[in-house]
């Protein structure tokens, strides 16, 4: 008899984005006559950059002709794009990561989905609270979560993000063996500072830990004494791993890029306590279980690298940034406490008693807004909501004047 | 202390197609002068059939303009793609199997691998020998396998395909939850009769186990009797999931699409013996670790539907088909035994008392020709090679000559 992995059972019957894409739908329906104002998903809404198209429609024709046909790619990625980015997000700040230690993938979410599985079912892991969802799954999946006491699973380490701590967890009490963070945060919009995240390296350090950082949100960080990686805090290639996209630097969500670093440095251990290295397993990994990125993509990808591309794709993040701007100025006036949006497209929105889904209906109701309800990210999201900046500036305008209205 | 699984240690050090391509780098790097012929891994060579060249770029240009810019895509794929494949593919040949039935990912290998996530650890699972190493590997990884024995693993069913039961496996001996197949098969390119596949439907009917079908190279199949789906067998929606691919199809290696109908009519079962239906699961998995195939490859699929791509794609496989004539013949006049290549791209050799990585070995250095040597498909593939028809018309005639020098 085929029977399932019972841990599906564990997980919350539908992905919090469909539920809200359901409600969405369901509102629209029913209201045919609304424009409705998506600030919910995190979906980009401005075009690809044209040095980027401009690629990508050479790598499509390169695939109509035998002679510069391309089949099977490397699963790790062509190099012309893994040594453009080590150049250019890392070399070129002064980190050392080599081209052989990039991986190329169809998004982060895949990639910081599959990672747990390279690790035994029964370690500890620590997750952020609120956090992106597909950590907290992924591990329920695997059977990692232990049980669910109707707020929380007894076998994670949570690691709160409150109004107490500025919203930037503590270092957990006890010893953990994998530590999920993300900075900028999704979806708090917080980010660390370097002196900070060099506590979680230290701790990882100490504890024969690893972190696994998404810095999927890195490209929006304007303050320069911010960190854009966690491989600028020293000792940080043995214990950390890195997930970066193209999804939201580049507006790559329809286009599908992300890369992922495995330092060759970084150790993890066997049973016995025998360090082995993580980068051939990962290796492993996407060797069999994935056949690489359609190559148009990979040489679109490439372009955020030309000249033109890094001005193209600065203008981009400028625009989204500007449009947080505008929303943090809008709650502000509301009277409305919130965080992030300063070196993030996302801001996180405390609804002054409301509870997340009802401040969410009202928002959808009331003025044709879709956000994301906090409390879908974890139960200390309760009480909260994400506005993203990802839409156009009309758009963002016309959102703030209906919220005013709505919410005066 | 972040701890390893320990299954990945079962697996042998490295992928086979990976240890081929070291192979036959130190050869060209100790041979320049050689032209070496790739009729190895099974990579397609022709260019995309200009009418998926074509919806590829516009899919391109829609991203260029904000009025027609597509962010995240549904996970399981966009509607014009999947009701266009729903059509041609299955309610056109009589199969009634629905749009929402199917699954639009970026490779079969993805999706065959990924697929046994959905189930427990302990199920007792079959697998062909010779086959594609990514069904063993997956189950491996997973901890399914058992105990290795230098030859095979204690827990896994081997579905021998031998000369003696002509390279079709026989229903297994006891009860199995977990069946993969493969047909047209990858590695022998043999096929299998509907009245064959029968009796592996009524099997897993029996025994309440599942059927993976992989048909990735369904669309070689010319001989109208053969069945391309499982799904033309009565009673198989309740019991198989099939995997299919436009790698093979359209050229699609390099550009990345694929799809896996789950039929909403396949049950599974919880540890109590209850029923649950297994495409909701394979949605969760997919909405929780995967964000969609690149928007232009979804457009270029489609294009394999169109008139124009219709006729393109048969041209694209009549070509590889006649390829794969011209290797029989050649390996008929050599005096080899073989099998395929009549409803598939593969040919599979008897080395005549030749270990497998032997012939492999002599066919590189004697003649500069890449085949897959069969023991890496699994001990029954020991002795065999499997000889590619994907390349051009001339590679192939002239790897048939050097061959025939190389051999006689």
């Amino acid at each position: 008899m085929i029977r399932i992995n019972e841990h599906y059972n564990q997980l919350k019957p539908s992905y919090l984005f469909s539920d809200i894409a359901k409600k969405v739908e369901a509102h629209q329906k029913a209201h045919p006559e609304v424009d409705i104002i998506r600030l919910g998903i995190g979906d980009v809404t401005q075009p690809l950059p044209p040095a980027c198209v401009k690629a990508f429609h050479q790598g499509v024709e390169a695939l109509a002709d035998a002679a510069s046909f391309r089949g099977y790619g490397p699963e790790k990625g062509y190099p012309f794009l893994r040594d453009k980015i080590a150049v250019n997000e890392y070399q070129s700040r002064g980190m050392d990561i080599d081209a052989d230690e990039i991986f190329i993938s169809d998004g982060s979410k895949c990639d910081t989905g599959n990672f747990q599985e390279l690790f035994a079912p029964d370690i500890r892991v620590a997750i952020p609270d609120p956090v992106y969802p597909v950590y907290l799954d992924t591990n329920i999946m695997a059977g990692r979560a232990g049980d669910f006491d109707a707020r929380r699973f007894s076998n994670i380490v949570y690691l709160d993000a409150t109004r107490e701590n500025d919203f930037i967890p503590q270092l957990p009490p006890g010893q953990v063996d994998l530590i999920y963070m993300c900075f900028p945060n999704n979806p708090t919009g917080t980010t660390i500072t370097k002196s900070a995240l060099r506590l979680w390296v230290e701790y990882a350090v100490e504890n024969r830990a690893l972190i696994l950082f998404d810095a999927a949100y890195e490209a929006f960080i304007r303050d320069e004494s911010l960190p854009r990686s966690i491989y600028e805090i020293d000792g940080a290639k043995e214990v950390a791993v890195e997930f970066r996209s193209f999804s939201k630097t580049a507006g790559f969500t329809g286009t599908r890029c992300a890369y992922t670093v495995v330092p060759k440095a970084c150790k993890v251990y066997d049973k016995n306590g025998e360090t082995t290295g993580l980068h051939g397993l990962w290796n492993r990994r996407q060797a069999t279980k994935f056949n690489g990125v359609s190559y148009p993509v990979q040489r679109a990808a490439e372009a955020v690298y030309s000249p033109e591309g890094k001005v193209q794709v600065t203008a981009l993040i400028d625009g989204y940034l500007e449009n947080a701007a505008i929303i943090r100025s809008a709650m502000d006036l509301l009277g409305f406490d919130h965080v992030g949006g300063e070196n993030s497209p996302y801001i996180w929105v405390d609804g002054q008693g409301r509870d997340s889904w009802s401040f969410f209906d009202l928002l959808l109701e009331q003025a044709g807004i879709v956000c994301t309800p906090g409390e879908g990210f974890g139960s200390c999201g309760q009480g909260y909501i994400r506005i993203s900046a990802f839409n156009s500036r009309e758009n963002v305008e016309k959102a703030m004047e209906r919220m005013a209205r709505a919410l005066k």
